[in-house]
């Protein structure tokens, strides 16, 4: 089978700090910009792939906050970036269109190519990439190029199947883009080991998109593929709205170990065992993520596939070129 | 040897959410005032001991965060309770006072007979005491009958050696007190087995109270006490303070296991190995608490020692009157 070939992938976003209390990645942004500001004042040189660093919420990461008015993961659908502001927008709305102003516009020409938004979980879900799609190849290369580089870490590929013009978080705004998703980490920590992966994974992934750019031909295969199924909410007290249980201790950690039908689910905080009541075993994820009690999720469930992904090489010159003025030729119509 | 013979213990306090994103104790504090409201429906006796729980810092605990305008728990020194407050004063300051009204007021005859304050840690402590003194035979003892009961639960008595009058923290306010401190837990989430291990914490230390005010001789013994002799900052950048190391892998959720000079301490973000240069192994604990990033503290140390506790038992109605009498007449003199 021939490789299939796509764009070139020059310009690349890596943004932490996102959800300013997540640690990882504010730290390693703060990292990779040091190096690079070292890098230049060595070499003049440009470099052939230009790699932007985006601290995306300073303000939530000075106050060591998830957000100050409004989560800015949930800010970059179409219709919030396009609609007019109020009078005293939140901060994160505004942060929002300056970060589509730098790194798109979302669904333009324009966007770079690739965005990674660094991000941390408390939940025990090793590094994941969590995407829009199950067909973006450059993403799903990039995943299984990590997965060989980095075989002692943990690996997932999450899919959530939304819309394109529904995707909410900063990574959608380049024309690819994904999450690293690390845990377990308790926001507003960081520790070395889970700050080491995610600099290894950005490492591998910037070493991929130079070997793509210069012409490496990478294999075809199959991709594990976790789809986003439903939530599970936390059982609630129906005055107060307060949680009533906690994930049980037979789940807790066990994120990506099937659960099955009648499985403990939740242990009540008087000490009661409640099971899972779905027809379905699904793989659990985002279990007893901190950020999510508000958002009334207390766990995530996904379907497996295995999605065969094809071969893929860079475009040649001239194919870009057809490739760019048949885009320009559709806009301009 | 004979028993020291102490006072009873008949007003008993459990504090939760002093911190109101360590949720542990604010939801056990909740699930023991439900079962005492339904435990007063179903029988008017009064019970032998009175038992108030409180959730101190509920604005905060609201929020889920650690505080509103300033640290709660530190908050009670004999100097803060008593100075004049200023026109707008910190939310905390004004709980302080209210809660040094309901258990104390510190330091006097009035204030409940034990503090026991519920907290969390993101430290891998297991279950820790800490308290303000190596020979308050009461906590000493509760500590013991715990460790007896729980003999699966990693269970610490740390001692801060700090002046009555400096001390600070909610427990400080009651004749005795002590916080009962668990980790491992992300702030913002609650994890079953680490509820549970609080859950079992508190019934025992009830039991024991029981137990005492009833007569039972508890025979003495040694307890092993970690004093606290200083704590680690983290290295910082010199303009912008921000920390440029993380706890070092191989001390990363070693709480209490021997720190010894030269021992890898912290690992740099760009990858460097830095060591402990202090000229004695001390015990580490706290290390890498969230909370304690801002209070310019990556880990504690302490010295081990092991104290001798007497036997003791509860006075005699007319050795506690003969007492009281004492303390009155000292009072009036």
């Amino acid at each position: 089978m021939e490789a299939v070939c796509l764009p070139r992938l020059p310009r690349v976003a890596v943004c932490g700090g996102t959800h300013g209390n997540e640690l990882s990645g504010v730290y390693l942004v703060r990292e990779l910009m040091k190096a690079k500001k070292e890098a230049l004042k060595d070499e003049e040189e440009e470099k052939p792939v230009s790699v932007v660093m985006v601290l995306a919420n300073p303000k939530a990461v000075q106050k060591c906050r998830r957000y100050i008015d409004t989560d800015l993961n949930r800010c970059f659908t179409h219709a919030n970036l396009n609609r007019a502001l109020s009078e005293r927008p939140p901060y994160e709305m505004i942060r929002s269109r300056n970060l589509n102003a730098l790194l798109g516009p979302k669904g333009s020409h324009e966007a770079v190519d690739l965005v990674c938004d660094l991000h941390n979980t408390t939940a025990n879900m090793g590094l994941c990439f969590i995407t829009y799609s199950d067909c973006d190849w450059i993403c799903m290369h990039i995943f299984r190029h990590l997965q060989m580089q980095m075989p002692d870490t943990p690996m997932r590929y999450i899919h959530f199947d939304i819309p394109d013009k529904e995707s909410y978080s900063l990574d959608s705004v380049g024309k690819h883009g994904f999450a690293m998703e690390i845990g377990p980490q308790p926001h507003g920590v960081v520790r070395s080991n889970i700050y080491t992966a995610m600099k290894l994974g950005v490492q591998h992934m910037l070493d991929w998109i130079h070997f793509f750019n210069s012409g490496t031909v990478f294999e075809g295969g199959f991709v594990e593929v976790f789809t986003m199924v439903k939530n599970i909410d936390y059982p609630r007290d129906s005055e107060t709205r307060n949680i009533t249980a906690a994930i049980h201790p037979q789940l807790q950690d066990r994120d990506f170990c099937l659960l099955h039908p009648d499985d403990p689910l939740f242990q009540t905080f008087s000490g009661e065992t409640l099971r899972y009541k779905g027809k379905e075993p699904l793989y659990p994820f985002f279990i007893n993520e901190c950020a999510y009690y508000e958002k009334g999720i207390a766990l995530s469930l996904a379907r497996k596939r295995h999605v065969m992904i094809p071969a893929i090489q860079v475009q040649t010159e001239q194919e870009q070129q057809a490739d760019e003025h048949c885009f320009t030729s559709e806009e301009e119509e």
